[in-house]
């Protein structure tokens, strides 16, 4: 796959809908690109998070093992994980493990706040998809709480 | 009170408690002090939220309105307000009512949009109290529908 494709999977990314695709060219440039085979895992609920991966291609499970394994959600091509573990030092909350041959972007947490660090905005641009996804989840916790009679 | 004393008032909210004093004092001179009377109202409900505030001095209320004025919580001295809404462009979700003679820092969104682009290390530091934020609010949302049987 050419960087060219790789940039328009990004732009395709929430959080970096609005970078302009030369900086998301450096961030391929300095990336690493990795595949897993059908059944490996991208991460492990408890390690330690240092990376966040984006899937190129390919599918995957969010597994949860608190009581017994649970598929929490399923992943796919432009998805992108990991990337709380990048900001806040807290070990793995689910395991990804791949359900096809899978290929994976992965962004170093150094080259993560390299890039904020040198294109201010694309910072400004993740607090905005941060804040829209606590709004969002505030509001279901409301109305889960309401439901719950609470 | 002196430039010092806000410094130190700045510091000890988790959004600024890792910038350097110097930065923090230059977003003091530049940010405008507001005194409201009790009774006033910092902002209210469905307005378009241009600015944050943090409160100097003094006490207030959040109330939500929807179905007749709720108290959701109760602010005072080092408390932010109404930074969700720099970020994202939606209405306040609640009005937010003096209790007390109140003096509060008053942080306009382009203030703040310099801020985090002239000092990135300030925008990484938002990035992680938000990100902490929503796996604090995220597990408050699985217990939630845990307990409701969903």
């Amino acid at each position: 796959m050419s960087i060219e494709q790789e940039v328009e999977i990004l732009r395709k990314i929430p959080l970096f809908a609005n970078i302009e695709p030369a900086k998301l060219k450096l961030m391929c440039f300095a990336s690493e690109r990795i595949t897993f085979k059908k059944g490996q895992s991208l991460c492990e609920q408890g390690d330690i998070g240092d990376a966040a991966y984006i899937i190129i291609e390919g599918t995957a499970d969010v597994i949860v093992t608190n009581e017994g394994p649970l598929v929490v959600a399923q992943l796919g091509k432009n998805d992108i994980l990991g990337e709380i573990a990048i900001l806040v030092d807290i070990p793995r909350t689910a395991t990804v493990t791949a359900t096809s041959e899978l290929t994976a972007l992965k962004i170093t947490k150094d080259l993560f706040f390299q890039m904020v660090t040198d294109f201010p905005e694309m910072g400004v641009e993740i607090m905005r998809v941060l804040a829209q996804r606590l709004l969002a989840t505030t509001a279901d916790l409301m109305k889960a709480r309401a439901g719950a009679g609470n």
